[in-house]
């Protein structure tokens, strides 16, 4: 049982992502060295279809997103030492980005890539870190994944390579909270936003993880591009800046308010929602009314159109 | 909202298929006459997941049909006649196969593609037919699905070609019932079982149809092919009267107690299964308990096994 995209649209809105693919382009996928892991697990499921929210095995959910990584990790190594002949460590990626439920569940991954090069005798680790590293050598795979000690200490020991390759990923996961399956891609576009000017040449290395289980280890190599499928471009059509700035900010007693209300209408039918579209840029479809039959009935909000066009508060008529 | 299959296991059994694509095929697609048609309506859907059950609107579902039907009808024709030069009717098709809920609706269907060769003056409609149908020359497409006598009369007409066309197709969704997704490919099963020492060089025009709606018309040619991957070959290995005369006959209380049982296990949890598996052919997996979490346990039914070979009631261990 896979867990796919599902969250309040809210939530999401930063998150969504799509994707061009043809020749020339500023990313280039290195298809040859991915590697995929799965497994039947119950980590976190939606099994009880009358109710919006998924059952979850918050310590089985963790030490599966770490086991799914580790075998991951280890076959984009050996694929790449076999294709490429030299050994892969976290050296040679610019910047890891990971499927993004929780920023310490992030820190915790990139301390995990660490560990394994230690085990893996790689000099991405150096002689200080082997040292503090060395009383975890023989843990059994199982106790790995259980040593708070090694947890904390492999954090520490990573927390000055978690800054460089992992911290430009982190601004739109721990702005906007979990985005489920458009996690990932908010983390990569958090880096290219922050990083547009100094990616040419580099490699990001991503870590895509659904629960049930299926996850993949990819990687890409990026280069500027031309107009308009640069990154320069890409990094100014996203605006990530402007668009967190647009957010609304509610009081927790409405933001319970209206989960209780979706909370209360998922699955549910003969019913109106509110009047008030004042939040919703212009451009944006929205639910006015489930009948009996629970036929969805839409509009599209079209004030804001000047001139035949659709004037957004982001510049973008975006059409969600 | 598409409707995709799902339907009782025992019902489906016979409704299962694979896909082998490759070279040299008995089956090859003519792939450039393919046409498609998609719709938003409510005919068919499955808004409450908490219920097993859909819910249909079974006047809109009929119509929606009809007009994919239509609309897929003289996109293929239009295709047809562009790249061949010559007007396509149903005489051009061996045989033709429905997407088939109930044997009522594929009567209509062809009788629908007789009326459509009629409107574009076809040799397929032979003069008498002409004649009686000349009186609906002129309703307008709402008026023509509406028309009673029209259904009637055009299935009257039609009824030599439908022996000839759609019969054979007709075996495995009559004896079985609503297979929804696997209805088509059980009764293009059914035509090859019929009919494969007669199919070489002969076309079969295939209409697909999903409520929601998504439907496609598209066509392929026959040849015997090489064994193991015949006509004949396939039709020995489907083996459908013995594996149709190797159901078990239960009293239709008995059939009730069944239904009423998943109805009320639809999304449940903590419950175990039955102990009886003695109409499981050896080899089956079964579910033997949902957990309190939701998870599911299966076994494999493993009696029957002789020398290390499992032995199926039908010859074949198909690990379902």
């Amino acid at each position: 049982m896979l867990w796919w995209d599902s969250c309040p649209v809210e939530l999401c809105e930063l998150g969504r992502k799509s994707m061009l693919i043809g020749p020339n382009a500023p990313i280039s996928f290195e298809s040859k060295y991915r590697a995929s892991h799965m497994a039947h697990v119950y980590d976190f499921y939606k099994p009880d279809l009358a109710s919006e929210y998924p059952v979850v095995d918050g310590k089985l959910s963790q030490t599966c997103y770490l086991m799914a990584l580790d075998s991951c990790y280890r076959q984009y190594c050996a694929k790449y030492e076999k294709l490429v002949g030299e050994q892969f460590s976290i050296s040679d990626a610019d910047y890891c980005v990971f499927h993004s439920p929780y920023n310490k569940l992030v820190q915790k991954s990139f301390a995990r890539l660490y560990f394994n090069d230690f085990m893996r005798n790689c000099s991405s680790v150096d002689n200080d870190a082997k040292e503090k590293l060395q009383p975890f050598a023989n843990l059994t795979s199982e106790e790995s994944y259980q040593s708070r000690d090694l947890e904390k200490g492999s954090q520490q020991l990573a927390k000055h390579l978690y800054d460089i390759k992992v911290q430009p990923s982190t601004l739109l996961p721990k702005q906007i909270g979990n985005m489920y399956t458009a996690s990932l891609y908010a983390a990569l576009a958090s880096v290219i936003y922050n990083k547009h000017a100094s990616l040419s040449g580099q490699r990001i290395v991503m870590f895509s993880y659904g629960s049930g289980l299926t996850s993949t280890m990819f990687s890409f190599k990026l280069n500027e591009g031309q107009h308009p499928f640069s990154l320069t471009n890409i990094a100014s059509v996203l605006d990530v800046t402007a668009k967190l700035e647009s957010r609304h900010v509610t009081s927790p007693e409405k933001f319970i308010d209206t989960l209780k209300l979706m909370e209360h209408r998922y699955g549910a039918k003969d019913f109106e929602t509110s009047k008030d579209i004042s939040l919703l840029p212009p451009g944006t479809f929205y639910l006015t009314k489930v009948d009996s039959m629970y036929r969805r009935f839409y509009e599209k909000k079209t004030d804001g159109i000047v001139d035949g066009k659709i004037k957004c508060s982001n510049g973008i008529a975006n059409g969600h």
